[in-house]
């Protein structure tokens, strides 16, 4: 199931080259990467979980709420992450010259799913 | 002329609260708040400091190129920050019905105005 949103989010994102689905503790529960994809998208989620986890202990001291999402533009590639609960976050790969803005809105509509699917 | 700029985005983004230009080291340039403003920004740009430097070092082994901006998303703030040059970056602290599109607009394009002034 999991899998199916993951695939939906990348297919209807242009530019995204892969979706990711993983626990704050860097282990994934699913992904997907278009094909002729070249990002390793766990390898991608494992260096970033370590960071969301450091954003969220920044969020936790300067008492601004809990991280909704991150989203981190690199000259090759943008970032998109989307906390779906405690312990889980989603993760969107996406080209420079990719749609970024809608990709956002997907993670915003897939999270609740997601969350439910985890439960 | 760091607050004049500073104060010019703080002004110009519908929901900003306070801007900050800032070393990686976590050591602050300049910073402007708006009146009546609760943020203290050079303890938000404290914060995040380190984590940027996580986050260039996650993006150098990642090989996705140079981190050029990072949003991210609390419930009851925005950071927006851009990167200037590999010393300094800037920051927007927007509260969440703000315009953050037009706030990373703003930081894009001060951003080289910045770069020249430091140098």
């Amino acid at each position: 199931m999991f899998q199916e949103s993951l695939k939906k989010l990348v297919a209807e994102t242009d530019g995204a080259v892969a979706g990711l689905l993983m626990g704050f503790d860097g282990i994934a529960v699913d992904s997907f990467s278009a094909v002729g994809s070249d990002v390793d998208i766990t390898t991608v989620g494992m260096e970033f979980s370590f960071i969301l986890t450091q954003v969220r202990k920044a969020a936790e001291i300067l008492e601004v709420g809990g991280v909704l999402e991150i989203a981190i533009r690199c000259e090759k590639l943008t970032i998109l992450i989307r906390v779906v609960n405690p312990e889980y976050f989603v993760a969107l790969a996406v080209k420079p010259d990719g749609n970024f803005g809608k990709g956002r809105y997907l993670l915003r509509m897939v999270a609740p799913k997601l969350q439910v699917d985890l439960s």
